[in-house]
């Protein structure tokens, strides 16, 4: 009954919206299937019908609201048994994190969670108006997906969803803390949204699925890949202190300024500045590197990147009030920072950057205590993160304990030996991480989201949309991505969505400012000839630099900075090729 | 006789250098034939016998002064019947430049010029430890490239060449001085010296030939590529005065300021900076882009670009002497320069960068009135050029008459319609200039002076030596050169000549301030199983960026920022050839 209902639903969403686009035959044939399949058949059918129907729709919010009132029409009178829904909502059980995350299937059940509530929308899912996406949020919040579609910011979405409330979230996973087990170093790390891609678990490092990336010009915190190098130290911002010292020569009358800060001093003793920054992590793309010639690390998509905006204390500032002065350009030469996270002998993590990064008015480095407008999440930084605009990742020092102003480099591992460039030559035989700089600036690149690598696309859609994102380093603004569907030998421009055009509906930022990214598009007609694309995106900076051809000639041993022209391979299926 | 002497000579210094390297059989031969030939060939052979000898000499000072002394022994007791070296000084003729010009070959003569003077080296061709190189000097002066080959600075050099003199220069060619002739706007444009390989005439555009790029860290004036877009003004440096105007909105109290320096004012009145810093011509490399694809402008070589030392008053200080203060970046955008060169319709050159380029304290912005040390010569900007470090030559405006801070950039042709950067897609019917930015900083540059392209390396040799040079714009240092004879495949790391490694004796410049660029070389040996080499270079900024490895794909109609992997193809003749 249920089933029959759902797909009378959609066959009046479908006639409601035949006018645009007609209901082909092959829908048709595919409620037929519906009916006479197994559980598993019918999921994966409904997952296509859903998918065809949430084309039909295409965003319209009109559609949706009416798609909500037939469904709670119909669920009013709908035989249902006995339903968590149906309790008063003070009797609710109470379920774990972990059993929330036990539920990301039709055949488990999905659920999801919303502000302290638990949900099992199972049957909801294949009413979805936006299709299988939903199931990116099973087993976890549907809350940064909100955020993304804008769609759900409406009264009815709110009343639909409550109508699937189950039981109420642990209160202590509500607070997502969980109790400290000693004998795990990790064991304290934060909840993770499960649609992360998850590339390692203890130091956690995962990364935003590719479709997600360009969903919005900003990242959502939840969604923003995370790159931890030890387990996420767990700060008290009630007695966190910032140290800063200003390490010039010994006799020197100015070596020794030092100042202690807390929270609080930094959010109120200090101006406060946003900027819109892109965060990407050196081995962004690593995966590609490591298909042409293995690489050591962790095999990173294309999603170790995002866009947000981060607010704090200027970092000039802030040392500019420890006592930095000109004068001390004459000796000072970087800016280190230490983080509160380390490893069992006690080790921080540790990074530096040229002082004239670091004091520089156009600079643009933070104190960040927000991302995206909320406190800092504990997986980017709480309290306190150094954002270095334009600069690797591994510099965006967080959970920030110390900032010396040095006439050195930071000595850590990972600024003396890790996170530079080498030739191709250069093996781990011959490595000498002394002759390579470290990372600092990134280089220009861009990557497509979608379509996905071996997608296929149906002829009878006659065209194929291109997204992506692109960024270049330094502050350099990314100018123009050309994309190309055979496989780089013919070229057009993509349209360009950045800060100055509706982007976030900034202006334009001023030469070298440039921090955050550009999100690109272009719908192309399928090409005749042939059944496959292959699809090649590049980008072009302020400076003009281009991105290299190929990842050979810029193979590392590292595999970091892999940014060669983006490609993924696409089937075209259909009328053509059945002939 | 001369001829017999010659070669007694050659093989005496020949047996002195056998303990190095030991003369081979083809040495022999070589005499052999060169006493059996008609005089063309005997020329190609001495030239082989030179380069040979030039070849153990391998630039030792102590063998270079025995061959001179050996020389004059030799030459005094030479019948050479009636010389201009045997009359008196007082007697000699007078000669014009444009006749000097016309000796540039064994069969006319072969002249040159020294401080005044004319000399008929015609003899000493064969003779010169440095190989046919001396060729290059013909019909014109030796300074440049004395100044280049540091072992000319031995008082027998000179000795040697008074010997040769033959007559006087005409004094007002000494002033480098024409009468001005009034139907031609180019007529007051100064000599050039001949080594110069002209692209065109009228505005006079010509680069140094790649193999002299390589020789000195720093490039000679004279040698310096020279690319005017119009006629070379004619400045009187006693009445010339540097508008400064500050072109605030018209309601501002601070629009208006203005300023009028003369050149004295600029020399006394404000610190002397310099700083080394490369100018490149956008469309330095046109030429392999042309080789693709045919594409519109000068066909440039490799070597439309030079190395220099640039003196003069910070643009800077200028701009706050003429009122400009930190307010005004409220409303001001860019800084603007324009030329006292002209067309016939009293056009003048034009061109802007960025505001903040030209005010930062890094920005290193010049008012040059030296180039090496010496007045800024007429070809590039008699008597004041800005020097922009790390931006394209099209903005270095020269002969620089007035500078407008702005709102806006230039309006000039070469700001809004040229020197920009375009899609492979875009041609000359859907150009759109609007769409792109003016080019500003350059990306990552590399190539290979040595050996030439289509050169043939002899088996016998076992090694080659490859040489080059790298650069990067926007301050980024080079800090990497991967070179490879197999087109590609495999790569070897070049050892790089800097600003901080013995180039000019300096110190490493700071992050963002590396405005010089980099020589380099590396020596390989021949690869045994091929004739032929196809040897590629590529360069790495300390962003990181690379350069692509192909030109199509950065293709544009225009044919600028050409800067794609730099190739030279070179074959391998001798031994395995031959079995």
């Amino acid at each position: 009954m249920l089933l029959l209902r759902r797909c009378s639903s959609l066959t009046r969403l479908c006639s409601i919206n035949s006018h645009r686009h007609p209901v082909t035959p092959a829908l048709a044939s595919c409620a037929v299937r519906f009916f006479s399949s197994d559980r598993e058949e019918q999921f994966r059918w409904s997952r296509r019908w859903t998918h065809a129907v949430a084309g039909l729709l295409a965003g319209s919010g009109a559609v949706l609201a009416y798609a909500l009132k037939q469904h709670k029409a119909e669920k009013a009178d709908a035989i249902t048994g006995q339903s968590a829904a149906t309790l008063p909502s003070s009797s609710l059980p109470i379920f774990s994190q972990e059993e929330v995350s036990r539920h990301r299937s039709l055949e488990d059940g999905v659920w999801v969670t919303y502000k302290g509530g638990v949900y099992d929308i199972t049957e909801f899912v294949a009413m979805h108006p936006g299709g299988d996406k939903i199931m990116m949020a099973a087993g976890g919040s549907v809350e940064p997906f909100w955020a993304l579609y804008a769609v759900h910011n409406q009264e009815h979405v709110l009343e639909m969803l409550s109508e699937y409330k189950a039981s109420h979230l642990r209160a202590e996973d509500q607070r997502k803390q969980q109790s400290l087990n000693p004998s795990d170093p990790f064991s304290s790390d934060p909840e993770r949204h499960p649609v992360l891609r998850i590339n390692n678990l203890k130091p956690f490092n995962a990364e935003t699925p590719p479709e997600i990336l360009t969903e919005s010009y900003i990242t959502p915190s939840v969604l923003f890949f995370k790159r931890n190098h030890l387990p996420v130290p767990n700060v008290d911002p009630a007695t966190y202190k910032l140290q800063i010292e200003i390490n010039g020569p010994a006799n020197s009358e100015r070596g020794g300024g030092a100042l202690s800060l807390s929270l609080d001093d930094l959010k109120n003793k200090f101006p406060k500045h946003t900027v819109t920054a892109v965060v990407q992590c050196a081995g962004n793309r690593r995966s590609d590197m490591h298909k042409a010639k293995p690489v050591k690390g962790l095999n990173w998509g294309i999603g170790a990147i995002g866009n947000a905006t981060w607010s704090g204390a200027k970092l000039r500032d802030v040392l500019q009030a420890a006592g930095y002065s000109l004068d001390d350009s004459k000796w000072a030469r970087h800016v280190q920072f230490e983080g509160l996270d380390q490893d069992v002998g006690g080790t921080t993590y540790g990074a530096s950057i040229p002082l004239r990064k670091a004091i520089s008015e156009d600079g643009d480095c933070l104190l960040a205590y927000e991302m995206n407008g909320e406190v800092l999440p504990a997986d980017h930084g709480f309290p306190i993160r150094v954002i270095v605009p334009g600069t690797v990742g591994a510099r965006n020092v967080k959970w920030l304990g110390k900032i010396i102003v040095s006439a050195e480099e930071s000595n850590s591992h990972w600024q003396q030996n890790d996170y530079k460039g080498f030739s191709p030559s250069t093996d781990w035989d011959t490595v000498d991480y002394k002759s390579a700089p470290a990372i600092q600036e990134l280089p220009i690149q861009s990557a497509i989201t979608v379509p996905a690598d071996g997608a296929v696309v149906d002829r009878s859609e006659e065209e194929v949309t291109v997204k992506g994102y692109a960024w270049s380093g330094g502050g350099r603004e990314v100018v123009r991505v050309d994309v190309s569907i055979d496989g780089g030998n013919t070229w057009k421009i993509a349209q360009l969505k950045g800060s100055n055009d509706g982007g976030d509906g900034g202006t334009a930022p001023p030469p070298g400012q440039a921090w955050a990214w550009k999100l690109w598009e272009l719908t192309v007609p399928l090409p005749e000839d042939t059944e496959k694309m292959e699809i090649v995106c590049k980008a072009v900076d302020s400076s003009y630099n281009m991105q290299p051809d190929t990842i050979m000639p810029i193979w590392n041993l590292r595999g970091v900075l892999s940014n060669a022209w983006h490609k993924v391979n696409v089937r075209i299926q259909g009328e053509e090729e059945d002939q």
